[in-house]
């Protein structure tokens, strides 16, 4: 028995249809259903604390999402449930549209054209080609690898980091320390896709971005804790950084009086730069449930002691 | 002898090098040292009044533009003198990276996410993917329907319009009356490159705008005065169009005090979505010039009775 659980019973009823219709063989059941002592793989978003405990057969969680650092800290996960996540869902698809329009955005001045909209200025910049900006992608896992390939196709100068080495074709790849250092202190624009694990916490702190080149722009589209806001806030008033296009927040919802909802520089979305969309995360779920039932490893797999 | 000439001359230097370079066996010339009586070539853009009589032997003039009403509209102009204007000049990936923001924006609600910023408002908005989006492009030239070609391999439903019937893999091609009429009515984002002729003039009228669906974005890119702005700011006012991307105005540069400067679902640009690169410029007037010294038609030459 497969318990498919969200915090919205309306989502949840979409998802039975599809899974479903995907593995008719298999039962998949809501919450109101579930014999929860029978329920042997759980498929969810958004778990309410303490119902892992009344699953004493659960052999694998499958999250509705690419980034666990949530699910992956909660207290009553057993240690050694195996946890995988999503490696695609339709989101590398969305992330690279979402860093994208920023990309273009800076390339073709459109952020400083609506602050001369703003005083009523005609007045033209000069033009940049893609192949004028450089960028930087941090984190070079499934979504961010095809973000920066999608950026490289479009013309521009691709780098990409990553904890550990990468190789990708058209993009350059940087690992490490001094690989961040350099990436850093060449990227016009700068977008983040990081996952928050104990490493990421915090990595784009005061330092970090003043290393960016000046007029830099940033795009952070990983998760809130990897920003100091405040340093962002503080560079782009002394006029460092050109502007940011922010997806993710230390605190979500972004409280109504913080200043980055008013600095004009800033665009603000609310956490909807790459959302799981139904039907591409159940055919990885069910490619996944599918080699489970063959004794096969599932892609996916979260390890532990890196958070993702 | 072969005139260049352009109201700034730190642009006219570096097109006569770049000419120089790619055409030693010609004598290129700028305006202080040229015989203008024995001017046969002449290459332009903004050309003061009354030059043009003082070259009784010109031959041709290659524009600097690919928009040439003004000067098809000028006094002066020999009837009988062929002008050739750009085809291309960069500026088709330029329209094609300027259209396709405004797409990309529209179909990740940027600029509901811009007006929700403005007053601290959190609230996703339901995703749409490209394929959802039907996007109708005026005008099937060569940059209109590059344009077309790229927007539809980035997923979007493509339709495009033209006066006399095209074919163009990938796209939906309609002409005449009626197939305006249908595209008007499919297109949620409607993007105009169309150049101003007698034709043209007037073409976005209140009744055409109307005949968008429902939360439509406009685009124009082409010329100014195909578009009455007075019923563009009542349509937004009454919430059936949704928002607008504007390059050009009935009067440029936009005057200060006009009201599209401060309607907050405006976004305006200062007539720069495609500005003409000196290196294709200058290869595709090479070309020309090569082909009528060896008595063989060039590319571009305006057909006078339809201005373009």
């Amino acid at each position: 028995m497969i318990l498919v659980h969200t915090p919205n019973p309306k989502e949840v009823s979409a998802y039975l249809e599809l899974f479903r219709a995907a593995m008719p063989e298999r039962q998949f059941v809501d919450l109101e259903h579930a014999q929860l002592s029978d329920i042997r793989h759980l498929v969810t978003w958004g778990l309410p604390d303490g119902l892992l405990a009344d699953m004493p057969r659960l052999e694998a969680l499958f999250a509705l999402g690419a980034g666990v650092d949530k699910l992956m800290t909660r207290p009553d996960l057993p240690a050694d449930l195996p946890v995988y996540r999503l490696l695609d869902g339709g989101m590398a698809a969305q992330m690279t549209e979402y860093i994208r329009y920023g990309v273009l955005g800076y390339q073709r001045n459109m952020d400083l054209y609506r602050r001369q909209q703003a005083t009523g200025q005609w007045r033209k910049l000069a033009p940049r080609l893609p192949g004028d900006i450089r960028v930087g992608i941090l984190g070079l896992g499934e979504i961010g690898s095809a973000v920066a390939q999608s950026l490289a196709r479009d013309g521009y100068q691709l780098s990409g980091w990553s904890r550990s080495p990468k190789n990708i074709e058209t993009v350059r790849c940087l690992h490490g320390e001094a690989g961040l250092a350099q990436l850093l202190a060449e990227s016009q624009v700068l977008a983040c896709v990081l996952p928050s694990t104990p490493d990421t916490r915090g990595l784009l702190n005061r330092q970090r971005l003043e290393a960016l080149p000046q007029g830099a722009m940033l795009i952070n589209a990983g998760r809130g804790d990897l920003l100091d806001q405040d340093a962002l806030l503080a560079l782009l008033d002394n006029g460092h950084l050109r502007c940011a296009q922010l997806d993710v927040f230390a605190e979500e919802p972004l409280p109504a009086d913080h200043p980055l909802w008013r600095h004009p520089a800033v665009a603000i979305t609310p956490h909807v730069a790459a959302i799981t969309l139904r039907q591409p995360a159940v055919e990885q779920i069910v490619a996944g449930l599918r080699q489970l039932a063959a004794g096969l490893p599932a892609a996916g797999l979260v390890q532990r002691a890196q958070g993702y």
